[in-house]
């Protein structure tokens, strides 16, 4: 029995997520769902793919998600079930939610959905929230091994899985650069797709200063000496600091503060973050 | 073993309901118990009854609801068990709550929770939150096979369920009507209580415009021609549509829009919808 | 096979529970993982103790309680497993989280955790979210039985337990008084640590008119003559009344209104309320 891990941009609370919990309890009563986030930013493909980055490697091995942010419901785009090279399924429309996944973890195999088996039957009628006929139904199927990965509809190439474009994050000379690819409300946090490790790479280390260049397009949003620290205890009460978020990407915050409130910040491909030594 | 399902109007993540949870983990550790809807509109016995629709149909025969809007608790209001003829349970007052599963899936039987039996020890002197020393207990006992149905207490006639009073669905002469249900903040998707079948019986059909009137009580809030199509997609961004909802209802949105914000839409008794062809 | 609850201040949806979730399914697929209350007020660890005096009756002996609000994350204070009087166990930061538990349940015994073994393996330099790679993880191991109490590491005095300071309830010469501790938005419900039946040793009984003083800590913010009633119906809508919580504290309220809004009230240690008969 595997678990099951329900991801959508329906908001937490939504009753429809708990008519995809139904449809799971209607496929098999021993399934473990559980809910990663359901505050995926609407119709934002690469705040689902992060989502995901962020979940996996805390699931184990066999673990069915099922991520909906579907703005082209109902209209012609895959529906598929990626199988990762950590041995995870992954049931979304084939949008651009995979992306990181593809990039970063590695994609195994592919198959697109066979609505013709795998749809809660009587749903042919309706063409919207295939996260609850479609995807919340073939992913429980395949979690409570009424099928199994064959099962799912007919393979087809990995190369062919729609990847989204966005600012890739690089490192040189002193300098790493990339996306903001979450500034939250709740704790301010501003995270980015840089991988920490580059921080040393490039000549920066726990106790140093940096400088930290936010941008929004070509506009100058932030530009600011900030110490580098391993966690919020190293610096006052509400003053910023730059340090490893939990996934080991470079991530600005302010200590019992908030970095997204009070530096005005976003995210998404044209917010970028450029850290230098200061 | 049962599933049990909650909904209330306690708001997603209130800290009653995780006590709930565990009222329900001390009568029975094997129960699986989800939440449904946690954020039904405050007091509102209609809303509580249509949220109750949304779920049933994508849950297994045999599963409780266990359903607390209740703003009259610890007054005179019975507290009941209904059985559906779909064979679902639902535990909730007897407030109109029932008031839709009694008019569209049938009530099959009804018991009044005896609470000499049914009612958290030690809790007699709490007068407020019967969601949890009563509700709650009763439907785990129910949902894990301490009581059967007859457990609950004494049967009351079906005729004597309280139904809430509100504008039911009309249609005639290429019109149809009725009240308009949700009008999300999240999507903005605004629903009715309109069968979305009666579009086609009334000479509506995919691909036809029709005119949409929209009154909170005699005042027209929205007066527009707006395509009827299958889904999202077959509109431009943030242009209207009419279309079924996922539960075969007439719907009114806007794609990757939000027609409740921008037509200024609210839902309940007093907000009708008429529609005909343009 | 133990039920293990989790509580934090990251905000009701917020992914990083679902991590936490995952965390638990590595452990063991069995565990029966519930969220208590993501919504404890930003590192404010009485509101965390506050709600786990509310959550703890509601669950069964064995359960174990992970609570993860650490403002100190990365610096120096104890992780510890509490055992309390009653039998269940909380998994936390040293950090006045187990203040109202020590002081209104007892603890029986206390254990440093012993990051050596209880720490997700690779988790060594992620030096924020311990409550996914502490917490989480070592409450999971004894939650699922892979360790026992002994296991989690060396006891300590549970004199040593870190108790915040606030201001506790007093009653005299038909008086009660008390700190403020939840003042919500949902209902407008003000809670108090005022012991409800303090109430009737002082004089005042169910019918009675009592005066409601409230003060944000000089500052006079109400002064009301207020009915002492067991519930809402027993007042007009929107009217106030002073009741017995469900955890038999001291409220205050409107009957389907919102005090909370309508009397500007807040909570924490800087709010009191004295309550005498009119």
């Amino acid at each position: 029995m595997r678990n099951l891990v329900i991801q959508t941009d329906f908001g937490t609370g939504s009753l429809s997520v708990g008519a995809m919990h139904g449809v799971c309890a209607m496929v098999s009563q021993d399934l473990k769902v559980a809910d990663g986030n359901n505050d995926v930013a609407q119709f934002n493909v690469l705040d689902a793919s992060e989502s995901l980055m962020y979940q996996l490697p805390y699931w184990p091995t066999g673990t069915v998600f099922v991520s909906v942010v579907d703005p082209g419901v109902g209209t012609k785009r895959k529906s598929c079930v990626a199988l990762t090279k950590t041995g995870q399924y992954i049931v979304t429309p084939d949008n651009g939610t995979l992306t990181y996944i593809a990039e970063r973890i590695g994609i195994e195999a592919v198959r697109e959905i066979d609505e013709s088996v795998n749809r809660l039957k009587g749903s042919e009628d309706v063409f919207i929230f295939h996260g609850r006929d479609v995807y919340a139904y073939c992913g429980a199927r395949l979690a409570a091994g009424v099928i199994d990965f064959e099962g799912v509809g007919p393979a087809y190439p990995v190369e062919e899985v729609v990847l989204a474009d966005y600012p890739h994050p690089v490192h040189e000379n002193g300098m790493v650069s990339g996306m903001i690819v979450e500034a939250t409300e709740h704790f301010g946090l501003v995270g980015t797709n840089i991988p920490f490790p580059w921080m040393e790479e490039e000549g920066m280390k726990y106790g140093d200063k940096v400088r930290v260049v936010v941008k929004n397009n070509d506009e100058v949003v932030l530009d600011e000496i900030i110490p580098l620290v391993p966690t919020f205890g190293y610096v006052g009460l509400n003053e910023p600091l730059v340090f490893s978020s939990e996934t080991r990407m470079v991530m600005l915050a302010k200590n019992q503060g908030n970095a997204t409130k009070d530096y005005h910040l976003g995210y998404g491909p044209t917010w970028t973050m450029t850290v230098t030594k200061a």
